[in-house]
C-alpha cells in the first residue's frame, strides 16, 4: 500500500485526483503501479485501478489476472470494481472509504449482485488515514 | 444503430463477443465506432462502449462529452454504464437486454443510485432483435 500511496501523491502533483493503485502477481511481485491520469490522458476511464489492470493484462498477455491482488488507496468506483471482476482479481485491499463515488461499500455495491461474475476478497481501511489526508490536502489546495 | 450492429458483426468475425457501439456528436455526426476487442487487446476494459468513449474523448481533448449520445447493441455492463456517467453522455440507446451482465436494467443498476454523478437518458430495445440474433449466432457457432 505504500507504493499505492506514493502513486496517489504523484497524481496530486500532476493535478489529478490523488488515487494510486498497485497490482501484485501471485508471486507477490509488484507488476504494475499507477495513479489517476484522467485529465492528462483526456480519458474518463483512466482511473488508477484501470490503468494498473490494463498494464498487468498487457504484460500477462491475457484479459484475466487470476490470483493477482490489487491495492488501491480509495474505495473503487463502480467502473473499477466491475473491471476487477472482469479481470478475476483475487483480493482487493483499499484505503479510504468513498461515500460519494465508491461502488464497493456504497452506491452500486458491485460485488453484492448475483450477476457479478467474480467476487474478489475485499479488505478495506488499509492505510486509510494517509489516503484520506492526501485527498483532503489536494482538494483544500484547489479551493 | 445500424453502424453499431455492423461493429457487432465485425467483432464476431474477430472472435470477440459481438457488441458494437457508436458515439454521436451534438451535431449528429458519428465520431467514434467500435466493437469489443477484449481478446485482441488483452484488455478486460476494451468493451465497445469504453473504446468509443475513449476515442471520442481523445478527439475532443476532454474527459467529458456533454451532449454526446451513445448507441450500443447490448445493455451496458456496470463498468460501461459508470464510464458513461463519468463522460457525461447525454443519451444512451441500447439494443438487447442483458440479464446476465447488464448493469443498467439489471444487477448493479448504475443509474438508480443517488451517488450517480450524471444520469443519461436511456432508451432500450432499439434494434434489439438483430443485436440478440448476432449474439445467439456467435455463441451457437462456438459451442
Amino acid at each position: 500500500m505504500d507504493t499505492a500511496l506514493a502513486e496517489a501523491r504523484a497524481a496530486a502533483k500532476r493535478g489529478e485526483v490523488p488515487v494510486g493503485a498497485v497490482l501484485v502477481s501471485p508471486e507477490g511481485k509488484v507488476i504494475a503501479a499507477a495513479g489517476n491520469r484522467t485529465r492528462e490522458l483526456n480519458d474518463p476511464t483512466a482511473h488508477a485501478e484501470i490503468l494498473a489492470i490494463r498494464e498487468g493484462c498487457a504484460q500477462a498477455g491475457s484479459e484475466r489476472l487470476p490470483d493477482h491482488d490489487l491495492y488501491v488507496t480509495l474505495e473503487p468506483c463502480a467502473m473499477c470494481a466491475t473491471a476487477m471482476s472482469a479481470a478475476r482479481i483475487r483480493r482487493v485491499y483499499y484505503g479510504a472509504a468513498d461515500p460519494k463515488s465508491g461502488g464497493v461499500a456504497h452506491g452500486a455495491r458491485i460485488f453484492t449482485h448475483p450477476q457479478c461474475h467474480h467476487i474478489p476478497e475485499v479488505y478495506d481501511d488499509i492505510g486509510a488515514d494517509e489516503a484520506e489526508q492526501i485527498l483532503k490536502d489536494f482538494f483544500a489546495s484547489r479551493r
